[in-house]
């Protein structure tokens, strides 16, 4: 076996930067699902396999040797060009492959780079709750300080929502700028809520962006997965933000592929330059042959109709899901976009005398509903404070935020196991 | 086109991170390499392909769903089990794969992360010139201090060298430690001078960690590409160092394939901690596929015969480039691991009223040496200031880095053009 930890080894202190991180939600339920053998709509990963298309590409792409060597810190040529024609028409702007587009080790490599590139001691980023976890850590390692402003669901929450009911009051949101703010982030299509946000939402976010000049991170990872025909608006097309926006995607959402680690980075030379020198340093070059894949997947995915057909598939998916929670009574928000499907728990009673671990007690109580589930139901379903600071957990500790981005046979056995929920549930 | 750059973007200011990065050396020799149609010896990337087991691996776990969608952020199960298993021996203990390795992006992206999990505003790390380039604005975006001591050629550089006659001054290195000192960073292969520390001097620098007690991050990048049945010795494994050592280690060179961006850390789990905290954050896991292609790599090893035959084709390489050094009579260090050559270019005398372009007249010698190299003999070098701190750049003008790692053919095509350069050497 290995040695036992050593007294030296403990002697040099860790970095203020990650002294204070906490154990992180996927590190307590993905064991955890795997342990009881849940049906895990936790992590927000495919069971299903990449288009056949994507895959090849990447297949051949290792026969050459250029893909198997170093790329250029920016990403691929043939990438970059890929996603300059893709997103061009998207953007209603010539994209310029040379110096709009960053190729970046998956979206979260991208985001920090923009925060390693943007942020000193003190600088402030506003976000909306709830957020996609990793932005705290990415804001706080740079030096910067988080700022929150949740959304709030308007309406009934004991009945169904659309997830357009999910809002920011925009005066809370301006409350929350100070001088030392530089950064806004939206997330659209939004994880885990589903919203796409309007025209005239992304108009009052510009707007305030623009008055108090802060630079706009929109995370739209998942913008490719919208649902009803509903039109995901992109904020760098709208007024005159295109100037200080810079626009995230991802490979992995994108095609399926949320192992190969391929994102990027669209914005203006200016804007994306110190992101881009950022990530260069930390990374130096994305992986070459799954770029090279990527790019590919851009190229044959209209004439292999993928697209359209991939959200045909989410939208069944979402609707199979969906009938579950109708069938028990647990009111949900519908999603118009991303994979994830937030429930409203309140009516489950779990034992009050259900024995949970320790490290439990001192977290929100949606930490015990899901883990009851997982462990009593065999369903996985991820706690949804785990995305909100802590004086706003209180507003979602009556939620678990479902994944459906799994295969008709995983969804079916998880519909399966969450109709024993039944007889948990108050009237 | 493009539109232009607009004023807006301008006026959202980059971070003090980032804002003094010059230029760096490989944005300026691999595009004039391109445009000269130069041999290019530059860049350390393969031009072969890597063995065909590893990269038919590659292709399998692309058809495995597993292998396409997150891995787990330490790294996959598969690939720390073969790494625990091919390095034990050589570090003579049993090592943990579950909390003694950690796969990170790239050997690049694992040293960032152990700066950021150790270093604080002002903390110190004593780097040995020359170094990796990376090292430099790894440790400053993470709010340290680099703090430099040069590897010095003993002996007359006017003669061809052995690679050991480059040392340390190990007075000149402890007279570099303060109470802000927190991490020595040692190279070895050392690129780009090619030497192997031999036990003593690392048990000389061992010892100094111990006694300031510093974090040693042994950069062994080049550990399967030793020459002449040289012992690579690793610092890891002498005395008491094991405690206060994390050794980084890379798939792209053990197995030449640069772009795939698989590295890895092995030491006490306590001393990685840090690092994994920090690389979650920053990446969240490496690409799955090629982490599988690495760990069949290191599987199927042995009985492919592979460590041994790379070595023996990189001495053969080695021979090669040497015998037109001193065909020229230019003095040269023989490495004795990586896959660079060090010459002395100082009797090359280049034209005085040669056209340089006005960016490398702020620059030393060697850029213009390299520059003219590229341009009129057709071979792309690098100039080796660029691994040195400004005030001792003096020490490295008068040398060009030239790479190895090139199909036989490229060699050969390199040597021809490099005779060209008789009628400009000093006798």
């Amino acid at each position: 076996m290995a040695a036992p930890a050593s007294s030296a080894a403990a002697l040099i202190p860790r970095s203020d930067r990650v002294a204070h991180f906490e154990q992180d939600v996927w590190s307590i339920f993905t064991p955890l699902a795997l342990e009881c053998q849940a049906v895990n709509l936790g992590q927000g990963f495919m069971n299903f396999p990449p288009p056949d298309f994507v895959v090849e590409a990447a297949r051949e792409a290792l026969l050459r040797n250029d893909c198997n060597q170093y790329s250029h810190p920016k990403g691929r040529p043939r990438l970059r060009n890929a996603l300059a024609k893709s997103y061009g028409p998207l953007f209603n702007r010539t994209l310029d492959p040379e110096h709009e587009i960053v190729v970046t080790a998956g979206a979260n490599e991208g985001i920090y780079s923009i925060f390693a590139g943007y942020l000193d001691q003190g600088s402030e980023v506003i976000l909306m709750e709830p957020f996609f976890d990793q932005y705290i850590s990415n804001i706080t390692m740079n030096g910067g300080v988080p700022v929150y402003c949740p959304i709030r669901p308007t309406g009934d929450t004991s009945k169904n929502m659309d997830a357009s009911q999910w809002k920011i009051d925009i005066k809370e949101l301006e409350s929350k700028i100070t001088p030392r703010s530089k950064i806004i982030v939206l997330n659209t299509p939004h994880n885990p809520i589903g919203k796409v946000f309007s025209r005239e939402e992304l108009e009052q976010i510009g707007d305030l962006a623009v008055k108090h000049n802060l630079l706009i991170i929109s995370d739209e990872v998942y913008d490719r997965l919208f649902f009803d025909h509903k039109n995901h608006e992109r904020i760098a097309t709208l007024k005159n933000y295109w100037d200080r926006t810079i626009t995230v995607g991802s490979g992995g959402k994108t095609f399926g592929t949320t192992g190969w680690r391929v994102g990027w980075l669209i914005g203006p030379k200016l804007l994306v330059e110190p992101a881009l020198a950022a990530h260069t340093r930390l990374v130096f070059c994305v992986n070459s042959p799954l770029q090279e894949a990527i790019a590919v997947g851009f190229e044959q995915a209209d004439e292999n109709g993928f697209f359209g057909g991939q959200i045909e598939a989410y939208e069944s998916k979402r609707e199979k899901l969906l009938s579950v929670f109708r069938e028990l009574g647990l009111p949900y928000t519908v999603p118009e976009g991303s994979y994830f499907v937030l429930v409203n728990t309140d009516k489950i009673r779990v034992p009050s005398d259900y024995p949970f671990p320790d490290l439990l007690h001192k977290r929100p109580k949606d930490f015990r509903t899901c883990y009851w589930l997982t462990k009593e139901i065999g369903v996985c379903a991820i706690p949804p404070t785990e995305f909100y600071s802590k004086p706003n957990q209180p507003l979602a500790e009556n939620y678990a935020r479902f994944a459906f981005c799994k295969t008709d046979e995983t969804l079916d056995a998880a519909i399966e196991r969450l109709l024993k929920l039944k007889p948990f549930i108050k009237a």
